[in-house]
């Protein structure tokens, strides 16, 4: 079964404005078995819409519209899905009747053109939001003598998800054959794709029934498998025999089997052995903390650190001698083995982590170029620095420093 | 003029990527007076792209392609402009013995499936592509009676911009009536959007020939001022008269008339001051340096500072006395402002910034909830602090908390 997304609204046809929903609605899809063929944006104009709407029924059995309903004159889907379909809108007088409700709890006026909200397509079922004011609509409609399923959601992703979740998945489940689909996520940090790539090529090709998607990101490569089967067992038995292999010929190159985050498996480790973290960031300059924190409940095992951006401070807060710092100068070994040591012990944490580096776009010289950065982690078994040249600009280096940072402390745990 | 956007790749039909080049692209198409009406996304299917080709060209002037340009099977945007416009491919000799040459030059085998590249529609132009193995084709073609300009370009980034800029734009400057665009890009911080909208609505509305967006973003909204004219003088002049009504009306909360970021215009002010900052952070974890540091250059104005999640490591790194912290609690106006004095002084910079709060999604109490943050500046004039309760999710929290800190140097600053 095919699907096809279009997305409403001239804002998305400027430089400044996105469509993010079709991403997690193709996620939601393809966990009941349909595929998405056909993703398209169209701006706040009757005539685009109506054409969309009659171009999408005619090759697609499920099309999904976002946006477009509120209660301005540019809100058009529910008129142009309408008349694609040859069919009336009506106001629904119990909807008008909740919006009011609605707008009277919140002391808000409501004006006439809010009712707009109200007008339901003939024979579609009305799907309650929760979240906002515009309900979303469910039409099975036929055209050119086919059944199709046309699905008016509202724009804003709570209200959408919202509606997804509750209205729309457990009718699509009733209409779609059930599926069995088992899928995996395993995550490499740190090896280059073509290399992930010759590893696992040979295994996975041999699997012909598992669809394999190797994604490279920044620092990172996801694995993706998925296998559908005539029963859930099948599928998970087979997709489960795959990663086995994929395993035993990557080892612990893999951090995740579930898609968790680097700082995530991190964060699992930490805890389940009651070890905390402290950082020294030179060239980062806080996106290692950052990336940390940003997991709730991070306070548990990360007490803190510094930002070491100049030498003084790299002497104030991690005891980094300042000879050390002038005879090696500040991107070296041995300031990054400085950095991680003196900031466990100020911190009294189980680990310390140092990064000092060149993140450009200048400050490189010949002997230490854009790029070089020296990551180090302090911990009783020892200190280990690792030396990077890191490609690209300072956004990717500065990722790829907390990245390689992370995987240290993950295989340190492991 | 219109024009419409077809990203061409299975891999954006997936959960895990999404087409961005279109924003790059409608950018530079605007720049140009060229307005794009429709985006889409289609898979590495011959008979879908055909059918997306001729549709495209029944709708809109130009047809801009992005990818599908590589040597594999699966792409196949050559063979389906051909025929959707009933024109033959043919190898070209010439981008052959390029592509030969540059494979040569690495070391690669060439191997057949490579010579695809070199497959040029009938009468096309060929945009040799300086950064990739695919060169560009721009097709001027006649569809139905009418003048279609195809442009088909390869996916990746570095390509399309290398070639759009260097070949296309030249071309299309070339065949449309030039056009003379003034914009201006007016940013306010942590204002509502429903206030900005409230002062400037009355100024904007009588400008009926100046096209006015307002978007808004995380603590942030901007206002786009967009104004076409015979002359680029009238266009400039019309435009600068509205946005300094809406200066006037706004004063200076505007902190952006060019489009730069807040981290930008606070780096701007402290480098023209010769004065430098320093952070201690709390509940932001290291994303305000983050954000200050993500900056080339910004060693020359930022020293560095302290991530003081512990309660120790607010005494440790930032002097707050431990005494202070017992008796008005970690996340209080009081212990805010000693981590701005005390990593000024431990730092002796200009500023010095403190932050502490509750991020949630735990911790929050009755009388602090998730959501309160406070934020402190301490410089030569004395102490500030700021109480806020920021509304959604931890992200959301740390990044306005974050934004109410630049923007609290930069007022300091003015």
């Amino acid at each position: 079964m095919h699907a096809e997304i279009i997305a409403v609204g001239s804002e998305m046809l400027t430089p400044h404005r996105q469509d993010t929903n079709s991403l997690y609605l193709t996620d939601k899809l393809n966990e009941l078995g349909v595929e998405v063929r056909f993703k398209s944006v169209v701006g706040d104009n009757a005539e685009d819409l109506t054409a969309a709407a009659k171009l999408a029924m005619r090759r697609s059995e499920i099309i999904v519209f976002m946006g477009g309903l509120g209660p301005t004159e540019d809100d058009l889907t529910r008129e142009a899905v309408a008349e694609a379909l040859g069919l009336k809108l009506a106001r629904n007088p119990e909807i008008v009747a909740r919006l009011e409700e609605r707008f009277a709890k919140r002391g808000y006026k409501f004006s006439l053109n809010n009712a707009k909200q109200a007008d339901v397509i003939e024979s579609a079922v009305v799907l309650p939001n929760a979240n906002g004011t515009a309900p979303g609509q469910w039409v099975s409609g036929r055209y050119d003598g086919k059944d199709r399923i046309l699905i008016l959601l509202p724009g804003p992703p709570m209200e959408l998800k919202g509606l997804f979740e509750g209205e729309c998945i457990p009718r699509l489940k009733s209409r779609i054959p059930e599926q069995h689909i088992a899928i995996r996520e395993l995550k490499i940090a740190l090896m280059p794709e073509s290399q992930v790539d010759a590893k696992v090529a040979p295994l996975y090709k041999t699997y012909t029934d598992i669809q394999t998607t190797i994604l490279a990101g920044a620092g990172e490569i996801q694995l993706h498998l998925r296998c559908q089967k005539p029963t859930q067992a099948e599928a998970e038995k087979r997709v489960e025999e795959l990663a086995e292999k994929i395993e035993d010929e990557l080892g612990d190159a893999i951090f995740s089997r579930k898609g968790e985050s680097l700082e995530q498996i991190v964060s699992y480790f930490l805890q389940m052995r009651g070890l905390t973290l402290a950082v020294a960031e030179s060239c980062t300059g806080g996106l290692l903390a950052q990336r940390i924190t940003s997991l709730g409940g991070s306070s548990r095992y990360f007490l803190g650190g510094a930002i070491v951006y100049s030498n003084e401070l790299k002497t104030q807060f991690a005891n980094v001698p300042k000879l050390l710092i002038d005879k090696h100068g500040a991107v070296s070994r041995e300031v990054a083995a400085a950095l991680a040591e003196g900031i466990r012990k100020r911190c009294l944490s189980s680990y310390g982590i140092g990064i000092t580096g060149v993140a450009g776009p200048t400050g490189g010289t010949e002997q230490k170029p854009v790029g070089l950065v020296y990551i180090a982690l302090a911990g009783d078994e020892g200190t280990q620095v690792v030396e990077r040249n890191f490609p690209g600009d300072r956004k990717r280096i500065r990722w790829f420093a907390t990245q390689q940072a992370l995987e240290m402390v993950r295989r340190a745990l492991m």
